[in-house]
């Protein structure tokens, strides 16, 4: 299968340019029963809309999606659901200037060498307009789990740039995590993200983030080692985010300097005495929290001119102006969360198949 | 398709156990006028094989690979070609005492939660002995990849625990690697590793590692965005190494602390100014050299006590006695250049199907 | 993959059902390059469309095509085409009374059974009007072959109930198939046909059909045998559509009573002396003519009273009135089409991915 | 995924060429929990061995098969299952005359064009002996599919060249079928058959067959439509097999002259009252037998001279001696069962995965 599907047996298709009429996904095999209609997945996508505070693109969307199948009177029926969201806001003329020249670390030049030409209205498919589509599509994927099995999953900015940020480590602080527009847990601490965030504008310049997904309540027995492994699968799903450049499982890179006698997450009648594998082991689901983690790069789309050549081959500079987000990690976090949702409902689907509605042995967590 | 093949044009179908009769694997796709004979396997098996040095698990293999079909008169024919390595040093007494045990840390508890059982012999499925079938089907992707393209994909130890090891940086160093068992870039430091594994074993205890791959003469436009980018697919299969739990792309994690305006790579006629992004631009190779680095936890295998319960529920210590690796990433490097050279094999044919033989534009590099 | 996507290299993904806002597809791994535009799809929905003549559903839709991405400046990008088709004459009261009872023959009790719930509007997902998105996406594969090969794919209608129609053996008789509503390639039959149509339709009753579709000029060595073959794929195909009971290659079932001695494709340097495998050998085409034929089944839409039950298993009559077609072959010559070519076309891109763009030797036909 | 492997969910990944030293497969999905051992396989490998009566090629081979993986104290654990069965009898000797001609109607040809060489012994790849590999998979597909559902999947011999043949329509006649090397109902007719097998040996020809499968207590609801229905993968897998060249499920081409009053299966509270569809509806599985029927070609390889190239292009003459099956449907009756019985076992473990363990209304047969 083409590379615009994720999923095997919960699959999303995508389409869609940045400035084209719409974007869109099919999404194929979910259950049917589930109350759905577009009020179940318009938060999600509000919660990643752009043009909602100064900090990210001042792009206006509506980001309104259409059901325009999969679901009768209310209900998913168990046939392919498309969804639909038509581009509103298609200034094209800010991107004419760029047809001719391929803006440094930006897909321009890649998708040339790949396919002889691009789209390079606001960077056509490469654009960072897609994640919309998984985001919606996702939303179908965290109701069911959510349930189905009362898997929740939740994301934060774990940093920005220099600035760490709190782990939300209680109900409340996951409450504030939606109170403001870094999906920071600490509100103590979004003035000094605002200063940092328009200071970095002032520079024109951008910087990159770190977010961080927990999912809760996943059932144990999840992946299908050796290689569709659970977390081999969310790798390449959180990879697959434009912009990421580091993915982690459970303490990720700390693992280097680990010894096992500290790493192990060790048992008992009672649960777990710890976490740092991050919910996996042997690829499968253990029953504890999935935790994983990207790292998001700094958009190139800065004011501050940079060295590249034209499509002849020739040296030029380019300095993006026109709207864009100095910190791509911002409106991250619904992104991230709903990767791990589509893995973690393919995953359902996967085991379901080989291994049946067993009930399992009460796990320990 | 089920979660035991990797690929979708040059695909890897994996068995076996670390106990059974044998290991092996169906590559399936691989292109037909290839010269190849065991002899093209063994080398990288070899690399890869354990009792090799006193700081990797004393098991016995002769990992002797034989090729079951798919080649006639020394060249293959394009159908597919079994690969088979029999098992020789199965010791399953070592292991009869861990079947009522989960160990911490392991894939015990998850298999039995997914299964219903496991094979408790070695691991079973879960071992890492499987990764010698990588290995082997990878010697095929490596030689078709240098033969047709140039293309060179090279590992090395970056890290042990906290020992952090120099980069091969020319020609030379590149040789060095292969001239000791810890895949070590400066033989300089080969004793100080010594005497830190030395150490670990005596603690009772092992340690983390993190190993870097680079692949040089990567033709531009490979992967398959929007979801199937490159670089997604690559997290995917180093993900799938038993012990990873992080996976970088470039400068990785650095980017979170990175402004746009240093991690952009600028391009001039001459080339790319830098190579942060290692070598992927939305997922599509740049022909940059590709780089990317993986983290191996220490395996939980040691001989210090730890907390667990049996598979009644019951409280209970585990010591593990027996042959283990206290370093699982001193054996990683070849396997960590397997994944790659199986992810770019794959892509090279999936961007031929769509964009056929086409030569590119002299890349800029 | 779930159910809905067709091809593997060139997939095709599709959604909708007959009573809801749209249905459609998303088209991906269609090379680079191609001129495309609505134009070049909507002639063979035209072909395929209801309400076209007294003999087929007078249900009215304009059937008209809108491409929603990876079309840019007139050229095929390389990234997914989405096609939307919007349904206008959804009359669901004409479905009302049959919520409760289901249809004998048709997928109602069928679709109870999996999924727990039907959408009963038309058929919803079971309707035959999913075809059109078929005929669609067909019409972009139907293109590139035809400039980037030659490939020309034609059906006809070979038999309606006890009428057999004349096989179309010039390009004259090509011509004849596309000027009268059954796809008949001898005008001076077309009376007859009308007549018996006529004549079912006051009996209240259906007939069945069968379709032969052509491809010629399709380049040698397409076929992924042992499965995959060519002519395996394309069985899959065309069992796929709505009523078809049977598929064909070459002289398909006259093959039980042949000779081997009369059956053989015999070869000389001039060519081969005959057809009868129907382009094929061993599951990849020869380069002869691509020969199929389907059976479609009469529809069970009849006004003929049957028995069947109802949703509580009560014993009850059926008899259905509203807008069907007496004959679904009548429409499904470019269904048949539609087929072939999404098979041609993906196996042209996977036999690409294996073998490149080699020059075949020239081979004999 | 390449073509060699069959099923999304229960994956058979085939090998192996006529005389290499091995054929085999490796099955991936099979559900954990099954008791399994050689014995299980065996017996449908020697129903379709060569060499059991004088109408079937002379080769011998014991075909005994190996388990290498996937299976612990007699059970298997949901990991890969790999099957193994060594070539004994690989007189290649016999082949060297036709290295360098085209067998006309063999594969040889689309071979060559497709990969540029060939393995000529034995046909290679392209050879039926693969077919054990099936037989011996589906052999765990069918002991699941009887244990888990009491689903059973039974073949015969419908028709030889002219000579039509009685369907089992009794317990009894089934167990005939067994009794005979025809795959016969009736045995008052063997002897007639034994004439004629004969004489087509002294006419050193060959002829075509016809053979039915039928499978009982299949749940309701398999088939994922719309692409993969269940009797579109039915056709599919049964195109696959060597030498078939039409597939037919239910009435199959005898619905084209039908009307919609006879072919239609009413219902009634106490079950259907024809089955004239084949057990399918809307390509979903009512509950109905599952019928088909496939046609397979006469051998092309017979002493009777015909025309044919060289590998050069220049004319010549080939006849085929050496040890061959006069009728090659003789052996296909376990084939076509193992077909079958590998798309319901997908199909069963694919409904699963979207619709769970659920308890269907008792469905009408």
């Amino acid at each position: 299968m083409s590379g615009n599907t994720i999923g095997k047996l919960f699959s999303v298709t995508s389409f869609g340019e940045s400035h084209g009429p719409a974007i869109g996904c099919v999404v194929d095999g979910c259950p049917p029963g589930l109350v759905l209609s577009e009020a179940d997945i318009q938060p999600d996508l509000d919660r990643r809309k752009p043009g909602t505070s100064k900090f990210v693109t001042q792009r206006k969307e509506a980001d309104a999606v259409k059901i325009l199948s999969g679901v009768y009177e209310g209900q998913t029926t168990g046939t392919p659901i498309a969804l639909l969201i038509e581009n509103s806001d298609q200034r094209s003329y800010d991107y004419d200037k760029i047809k001719e020249v391929f803006r440094p670390n930006h897909a321009d030049y890649a998708y040339i060498q790949k396919y002889g030409r691009r789209d390079p209205r606001g960077g056509g498919r490469s654009s960072a307009r897609e994640t919309a589509v998984r985001v919606a599509a996702a939303a179908i994927a965290k109701k069911y789990l959510r349930e189905k099995l009362s898997t929740v999953i939740r994301g934060y900015c774990a940093q920005i740039g220099p600035l760490q940020l709190l782990a939300p480590t209680t109900e409340a602080l996951w409450q504030t995590v939606e109170q403001n527009p870094f999906f920071c847990a600490d509100l103590t601490r979004v003035e000094e993200l605002e200063a940092y965030m328009t200071q970095l504008r002032r520079d024109g310049d951008s910087v990159g983030a770190r977010i961080n997904v927990e999912a809760s309540h996943v059932p144990p027995g999840l992946g299908e080692p050796v290689y569709d492994r659970l977390d081999a699968d969310l790798a390449y799903a959180l990879m697959s985010i434009n912009a990421v450049k580091g993915v982690e499982i459970g303490d990720g890179f700390a693992v280097v300097n680990q010894r096992g006698s500290e790493g192990r997450d060790e048992m008992t009648p009672a649960g777990f005495l710890a976490n740092h594998s991050g919910g996996t082991a042997g690829g499968i689901s253990t029953g504890q929290n999935i935790r994983c983690s990207i790292a998001l790069k700094p958009t190139s789309s800065i004011t501050i001119p940079g060295k590249t050549i034209d499509v002849d081959g020739h040296a030029t500079e380019m300095r993006t102006t026109g709207r864009h987000d100095p910190c791509v990690g911002i409106r991250a976090t619904p992104i991230a969360e709903a990767m791990v949702a589509i893995v973690l409902m393919d995953h359902f689907l996967r085991n379901r198949a080989q291994n049946g509605d067993v009930v399992p042995v009460t796990p320990i967590i």
